[in-house]
């Protein structure tokens, strides 16, 4: 089992925000050493990102913009979402796939109690353009801290 | 409606081979403008990169390794396989929603027809890690071009 890590911040309300997207080992270039090691015997080694590696960037930009249109409906416009998405690769009935992501997101949030953010989290979530689009992946596994302000 | 794009190119086979992506508008910014123009009014404008555009780029690199596998069990290793990736971003149900992607693909390959290359595409769509997460999306359109050689 391994998996391949992407992330993101989001400052402000959804619509006048802006946000920054990290890439694991972000270049061009791409190896299916740098896929598989980890995941298939032979594959080790070789390298540059990978297609997880991307998806788990988009599943945390898209997550962290959720959350802040989540947060921002009920009054709370965050100072900051850090998400961090790690995309498992294992196999599964003889192939490679992706049947579980961890999201772990820390809001920096004024005026916000941890419960009420984790029920916003939640919701981001399952509300999530990609989440959603992800029908193949069973379990998205959320852990949600508020910052302390 | 509005796509997102990305793309990837592959050259050789999975094990040795080596690749690079390439995403539409690359850069670690990303905002709700880049992302939602075309598709939400009111969105218009905003710099940078956006999720769907990293899910492309993502595709479009899991695709292009898939079909050189694909290829290369038959024992036809691919000299280049060149793939752009669509997601269509559009409202569906009141919420912006992936529901389809157009995968284009042109590949040089010695000493294969079109008709050949065409099934092995259409396994590499199928049998992609990316694809199979991908069940919320209910339509990978698929055009495949053999390079004369």
């Amino acid at each position: 089992m391994a998996t391949r890590d992407g992330s993101a911040i989001w400052k402000g309300d959804l619509q006048s925000g802006s946000g920054e997207i990290m890439v694991g080992s972000w270049t061009s270039g791409y190896s299916a050493g740098s896929r598989f090691d980890g995941v298939i015997p032979g594959f080790e080694g070789g390298g540059g990102t990978n297609p997880e590696e991307l998806l788990a960037a988009a599943h945390a930009a898209c997550f962290s913009q959720a959350l802040s249109l989540a947060l921002g409906e009920g009054g709370h416009v965050p100072r900051t979402i850090w998400t961090r998405a790690r995309v498992h690769l294992r196999i599964v009935d003889g192939a490679p796939a992706i049947k579980e992501i961890d999201i772990e997101t820390d809001g920096d949030v004024p005026d916000l109690d941890q419960e009420t953010f984790s029920k916003r989290a939640e919701e981001a979530k399952n509300t999530c353009i990609i989440s959603r689009a992800l029908g193949g992946v069973e379990q998205i596994n959320l852990v949600a801290r508020l910052r302390d302000s």
